[in-house]
């Protein structure tokens, strides 16, 4: 498995962000072909003396080719492209990794 | 379900950092009362021009009850003293928060 990470930090104006969010974003990530697993978090709240991100949201595929393959179509893109939009640079940090069961 | 993630940044010295995680804490966390599931990243890559974070763990709980008993007992007491050892707290952003699926 493979997972897309996005951690957004808290947005200037949280209502703009959490409407752009829910009513344009999901609806074009679900759109990723191959996309297997989505979620995102709710109620964040730090352990220690950090600040939580704002969002976090995970997108899961079987492999690397198919994470690739949904970024490069035209869904992919925009949903890409969305992320710009709904952050500067600066206020998200995003990532790509394998998953490891650590239970196993 | 309830997640419980933790996003190491770059050790200073990487070696003893992934020894001290796969011969400590893996095995301290493992004993956690009610982990349902313990992923952590592997090749972990930027997608955009910010550094990817070194390693993220995520371990889950049913609910935030359960979570909150685990971290109670000695076993979370344990390993949550032996993430301040593997990272000083500027080194490393924890949080915890509900899973919300975004493909319903």
């Amino acid at each position: 498995m493979i997972r897309f990470l996005a951690a957004y930090d808290t947005p200037d104006d949280p209502e703009v962000f959490d409407r752009h969010y829910r009513e344009v974003h999901i609806p074009l990530a679900k759109k990723l072909p191959g996309l297997r697993r989505y979620t995102i978090s709710r109620n964040p709240a730090p352990t220690r003396d950090r600040e939580a991100y704002y969002l976090i949201a995970e997108l899961d595929w079987d492999n690397e080719t198919d994470l690739q393959h949904a970024f490069q179509t035209p869904e992919g893109r925009a949903t890409a492209d969305d992320v710009a939009k709904l952050a500067p640079t600066d206020k998200v940090r995003t990532m790509v990794y394998e998953l490891e069961d650590a239970l196993r």
